[in-house]
């Protein structure tokens, strides 16, 4: 609701008209911090905080948005946050804006435990996950993107050297569309199994012995780091669409390596090289 | 624990000799991401998600620490954090690292409904949090930093304009040491009543009219918000040491203003100026 | 050239073959921070520091691109950065990398010496700049990106309210292409002369006057600016494709508001909102 | 100087009384970007970009400071600045604002060209450097601060595994004070030579080969990078005090390890654990 009977007087300068013919393609509020519960594969939910971005369209005619009406759906939706609530969640803001597109894109730490290798020793480890989604009308849409840490070790240094390989953390960055629902976990897992290793809160003696000869068996390049992920996306029916990066802070230099690989499963056309 | 029992094999090179002579006066684990349960006023507690430091002194003869042992207290530590519960979590880091003094940071947004002036729209609006803590043998000291955003209109532009003066957003951050237990509620109430005017997440238009009219009728320099504050923080009993900072995002230029005042009520020296 | 004599036993791991089939959209350095000279519209040229990252493509059959050639390419450049010079070094990075794409972002500010409205009292003032330029085979592609920081003031808060209206500053980003060249400086003047008001390093009280009382007389919603900015883009035939934002640090909010609008004139596919 | 005629009739705000009896230690400017020149022991000077910030002390009575003037003393400043031209600076702040103190902080990415072990292929690499400074009445002080990026490599990771040792990317932050001019290039040198390895912006096979045997040679805890260069301090008659503290972005971890020495030889108390 707009407020109380004083709104009588109060003029509603977003809502009059606009002249200039020019379509907004996105208005709305961004960087709202806010706490959210969402899906959890092992304990069903888990609480974390969000960085909340929602906007609709806005047809030429009208002058503005009613910005408020953005926080008080936020405030009002009590579910879990999920890839099965977004559409909810969309239509609401489709409604109180009364738009024909509304999109929202939600930034979180997810933590998983994870037990040492050796050891079992356990502690929470973050991942970084975004939820990018809209609705236009009825259809829907989402990316899922999840960046995953992971440890990445040199084959040239390794292979050139007569002791030792340069190897840093690297940050892998999944992003991608399905015809299925995928869980976070399985990203995250796409992403570990191609690494050199991956990552632990805790490392006793025998884990760090442990994950130190893993990471040295298993060089690989940032190149390598993408392609081992591109192939596994390519292969699992349920993905359409996905881009793969991986950035590596590399321990010799003061700059990182890095590689990008973009697969449109369906044909469409890809936006990474624009047309001259 | 140490890890299993081939950890007779594997060397303990951190728990060797240095013999340079030179203590370290902080070691151990930095920018841990962690969920937290912090102690709230009205809710009784809230989950947020926190960036941690944790840390140990080292005499001179050591010649590292074992820093897996400080992620295994945070997994361990199940109470709500609170200002009470800090002294229990850092004798746990004096014990299970075997040191003398032990050192927590936490940074974490924390969350208060608030309710638009006219309207009572209500939703969550976060603010950031700081616990700084440590225990020396058995001396607990601890310092509260909190950030406030506030609006602040400037007295200068009001005074010498014939009709609007230029506001901005303000950040207002405030770090007490205390004698009895302050909530993190207070430190806000004391920056909120000295500004312009405060922040809401969710203004309808008979809110915004009264903000608006509320900032133009309090107008504060960078420098009164921090006299505002200091005043308030001084005139306190259970505040010992205080620093107030403001910085202004200033709406007509690219650049901030800032303000800063500290007070150590029980007369040790202040770090302000070193002495040359 | 590859380094000395005893290159000869030191295997080239990144030019050996791989087998999956997968070719790489971009591989190379990322967050390179170097000084560097660009072309300046009333200086001639100005020193600056810039973020550089580069790329290249990489065919299936390749396994890793040499990382160091881009270091020396760009410690090779001599000639001041400009939309003229990037050509060159793009052909450079093709041939030194022996490929197909090549692709480069510089990053940096970009000073301008301005003046107060009624004082005349100057100082530089910095704006973010972004090139983003790509050569595959003979075809050139740039994107300028210009971040303006402005002051906007709410039409709904002046409207509603019986004195003051909230005001802030903003960050409004223009990433144009276009088919003749266009300034810096242009791209600056299109953000400015929309606005509530342009930002100044240095205002004396008249200044500070003139500027309170222009941006009360010229109020702008976040959709405003970007439909003002939009029109004189849409206008001028140089400018091919553009994407416009603006970014309000809303002093009345601890959140921004955010307004898009997108224009491809020439009728490409936009990525605006993906098939479903 | 302040402005036009007009200025008669425009209220000084700021120059007002004020009645609280609060003092402000701080009030000024904060993160002005500047182009600056600075001594450079190599080229005589070099061209960066700074983040500025500059306050003076405001007494009681006082009710705000004149910002414009900090803008109007920056951009007068034609010397390049370095330890030598700050006093200058600082004075010339003194009076403009007259004040009894004025403080300055400027920190700017600072290049050397470093050239590889083997190959000797060079190219610039950037350091971040900070001068924080400070003139009371007549007496100055000044803090040189440098943040060194090195290779660090895990002695027990080396010790435990039959192969391989993790290794990672690590920042040195060293702030001294001092009797008698140091070069930036010398805390530069303090750090390099007490890491695993030192980084270079290009490294071809053979340098890379040579990188890789050095740092797994010369393993380093982040106690042992501090003991280091504390150390050195220790050592150098012409440091007073010193701050050195090494974050290790762990690349078997999510988190860094971290540790600090602070000592003030001249024995005035140390800030670093706050009386109860």
């Amino acid at each position: 609701m707009d407020g109380l009977s004083t709104d009588v007087e109060l003029t509603d300068v977003q809502g009059g008209w606009d002249d200039r013919q020019l379509a907004i393609d996105k208005v709305g509020v961004k960087d709202i911090r806010y706490p959210i519960v969402v899906k959890d594969r092992r304990e069903g939910i888990q609480h974390t905080i969000a960085s909340v971005n929602m906007y609709v369209n806005l047809p030429h005619q009208f002058k503005g948005t009613h910005m408020s009406r953005f926080l008080e759906v936020l405030a009002e939706h009590k579910r879990a946050i999920s890839v099965e609530s977004l559409p909810e969640l969309l239509r609401h803001i489709q409604q109180r804006l009364s738009a024909e597109e509304a999109h929202i894109e939600l930034q979180f730490p997810y933590f998983i435990r994870k037990e040492a290798p050796v050891s079992k020793a356990a502690a929470m480890m973050d991942y970084q996950v975004r939820f990018v989604a809209g609705m236009r009308g009825d259809r829907f849409h989402m990316t899922l993107g999840v960046v995953v840490p992971v440890t990445t070790l040199c084959p040239c240094s390794k292979e050139i050297s007569e002791r030792g390989a340069h190897n840093q953390r690297s940050h892998v960055a999944v992003d991608v569309r399905f015809k299925q629902f995928v869980w976070i976990e399985e990203v995250i897992e796409w992403v570990e199994k191609n690494a050199s290793c991956e990552l632990y809160p805790v490392l006793k003696r025998p884990d760090e012995k442990a994950v130190t000869e893993k990471a040295y068996d298993n060089p690989r390049f940032v190149e390598d780091m993408v392609r081992g992920v591109a192939a596994d996306l390519l292969a699992d029916p349920r993905i359409r669409w996905f881009r793969v990066t991986s950035e590596n802070f590399e321990s010799i230099h003061n700059h990182s390596a890095y590689a990008l690989i973009e697969r449109d499963k369906e044909g469409r056309t890809s936006c990474a090289f624009p047309a001259v």
